[in-house]
């Protein structure tokens, strides 16, 4: 059930223990089962990938059918209504415009010792979205994915995307559209990671992969890590709440259910310095639970992963949200920024009553691709420099080698590393020589 | 026998594509071995650590005694010449030097809508650094890992590096001092990442694992990877240079043979517009092979791995070198920032004769841990932005919520997320009634 743990509580620190250690998913040990899909995809190329596509998708195609034609796109994109369009054009409107904003800067300089120095971004050449086929085939992924993409300057865009017995979302390809993805191919699970990693005669190999996935995604990523770059390993999705007893109950109710539909795996926890509006929460999502659409999901979600945490003021509560490290916060206390400012350790927050998390998955303008499970103590949402590389850059003058290099030198024969020093002092030499 | 191809041959594109795909090392299935290493450390702690340390490095060892004593930090750093130390320091300035203009900046802006918009940059609060022991533990790696994560801000900053049978590398004591590392741990291997990852009573966690390491450790890094962020899988190295005929073919030779020195899987590739110059370069290598003191590496380096490729002109010579995308790229030509400028995909970049690779594993500035196997068409070198990550932040008004929040909400309603809506209509509800 729920838990409710108070700091104030002789046994709290091992509850709150318990509860970040809590293993939310088992692992589905399917990496054998990946490891033969790739191979069979990198020994057979696209009759592999028709083959599987055949078993896991009951889809009969033939290779010049795995991306959609524009035909297709058209008559599947007209079935949109005008105010989804209008919804996603904003959606992507306000995403350019936050993730343009990330473009990073090149840099150049020459120091004392005359040496010019600095670096240079470039994007990816061509990027690999996965995009889950069925319920989890959310358009606003679509989006979040393939923009930063573009904003970064990646040249080709393509989405994989399973339609299982055919079936598409027409939004999924819409939102590709309007983000100026170049090919959709109807193709999933780790068959798709394994074509967009290798390529094959159809689909042309990527240089970068990112988007959710199931765990067959998931191990293929982690396989094809290194061969080409991956974003994530993404787990449920999980809000954490710090609200003060001045707020409405129902909001928050409703921002933790937000995560709670998102799965069973999903957590949702409140901390709050008010014990009685805690249980005013916890009242408020056990209403809400009996009206809502996906209430088996959200309920289990809640039931098995939820908490409410009361805690004896904000600098407590500060210390528990750095140790949870969520995905998603948001604070809704009087002076958001000062207790934001606070914890570092977080992917993405919200601040004040005013912004629920839904604002982010969808229009808010930050990305909702966003490190789950602790991971914000490590890695940053989804962005432009995500699709982009650094190349240091460096030149010697003769001076500047005069300068420095005789220390070059002298460590590479203290790393019994001679080549190294030769090639500096062979140089040298001939600066002496002059 | 090293490659020698020109793209005037016609058979060329076979050939460069050979050369592309060549396996340089054969990836050692440990991961096993690995998987059961961790598990024993994850359940017993130190006394895995510990016994382990003493299978593998032939060291009995207690846990006080799994780290360095100050005594015999400052007993060992005695050993070091004041000549040794002075180019330490020179390098560990000019690396703090670059890496210190990597520093990114915060954001924060209100858009039209009404909407605060931002991010904010954190370091990781402990990261670890892994050494290798032996003939690889080269000091001037512990400056290229430590200093970044220094100059980011890192709170709690620690090195492991086995000592088999006892022996220790003054010189990387040195440069952990000199980097301000907390603590030096004598274990090494899948253990030592292990313990990193997942703690022991002595060791505490870290967020972050950085450095090079053999087969074990590249395996555990993998398998960590999630549970604690990595920075790469690293490869045998490799160097690229493009000269035209107008240098000094000892030079070249030198600069590729820093490379094949590395390693008997090293590779290096000379691109070169005049024939005879290619020519020369491969006789300077074998008359330079016939007294380096690593000769039997870096000669079968050469003749397995080494290339020299003849082309028609630098754009060709640029063309191949993004499809080589090298770890090091040395451009010796008459005007190198013009070719550089036509290849986007390096590691890093040396221009000018007067600037040998070499300068930029010591004394450059720029980060000696590079992207190898072609891993530079989609990541970067270490960098600072490696031990930081970034939070995004939102904050609307009741107006801004007006504005975009009816758009949030039908966009929830199209992907089934109905408390999703719900959030956001509960707000604008509340709007509605004032």
């Amino acid at each position: 059930m729920t838990f409710f743990l108070s700091t104030a509580d002789a046994g709290f620190e091992a509850d709150f223990a318990a509860l970040l250690g809590m293993k939310r998913e088992e692992a589905e040990d399917v990496d054998q089962a990946v490891a033969a899909i790739i191979a069979d995809v990198r020994a057979r190329g696209d009759a592999a990938v028709l083959e599987l596509t055949a078993r896991f998708d009951r889809m009969a195609l033939t290779a010049d059918r795995l991306a959609f034609s524009p035909a297709e796109i058209e008559a599947e994109i007209a079935k949109v209504s005008p105010e989804d369009r209008a919804a996603l054009e904003l959606a992507a409107e306000r995403i350019r415009a936050y993730h343009a904003r990330q473009l990073p800067e090149d840099a150049s300089w020459t120091d004392a010792a005359g040496a010019t120095l600095g670096w240079r971004w470039t994007p990816v050449s061509a990027a690999g979205l996965y995009v889950p086929g069925g319920l989890a085939s959310y358009p606003s992924s679509v989006l979040m994915n393939a923009i930063p993409a573009k904003v970064a300057g990646v040249e080709r865009l393509v989405v994989t995307c399973p339609t299982p017995g055919g079936v598409v979302n027409p939004l999924v390809l819409l939102a590709a559209r309007i983000a100026g993805v170049d090919t959709v191919y109807r193709v999933g699970g780790a068959q798709a990671i394994a074509a967009l990693a290798y390529g094959t005669a159809t689909i042309a190999p990527v240089d970068k992969i990112t988007g959710p996935g199931n765990a067959y995604v998931a191990a293929a990523k982690r396989r094809v890590f290194g061969r080409v770059g991956i974003d994530m390993i993404a787990g449920p999705s999980e809000v954490l709440v710090i609200a003060d007893g001045d707020n409405d109950a129902d909001w928050v109710a409703l921002d933790l259910l937000s995560q709670a539909e998102h799965d069973e795996s999903a957590q949702a926890i409140l901390i709050t310095t008010d014990a009685a509006f805690g249980q005013a929460v916890a009242a408020a999502v056990a209403k809400r639970l009996e009206t809502l659409e996906r209430r088996a999901i959200a309920g289990a979600s809640w039931r098995d992963n939820g908490a409410v945490i009361v805690v004896r003021d904000l600098d407590e509560a500060a210390a528990l949200a750095n140790r949870i490290a969520a995905e998603h916060l948001e604070i809704m206390v009087d002076d958001p920024e000062a207790l934001a400012a606070k914890i570092p350790h977080a992917g993405a927050i919200f601040l004040g009553a005013w912004t629920p998390e839904a604002i982010g998955d969808y229009v808010g303008g930050p990305n909702h691709v966003l490190p789950t499970a602790r991971s914000a103590r490590f890695s940053s949402g989804l962005n432009v420099l995500d699709f982009m590389k650094k190349t240091t850059m460096a030149r010697m003058t003769p001076e500047a080698l005069r300068a420095i290099g005789p220390s070059a030198e002298r460590l590479a024969v203290s790393e019994s590393l001679q080549a190294h020093g030769l090639s500096v002092r062979a140089r040298l030499d001939r600066l002496n020589d002059r």
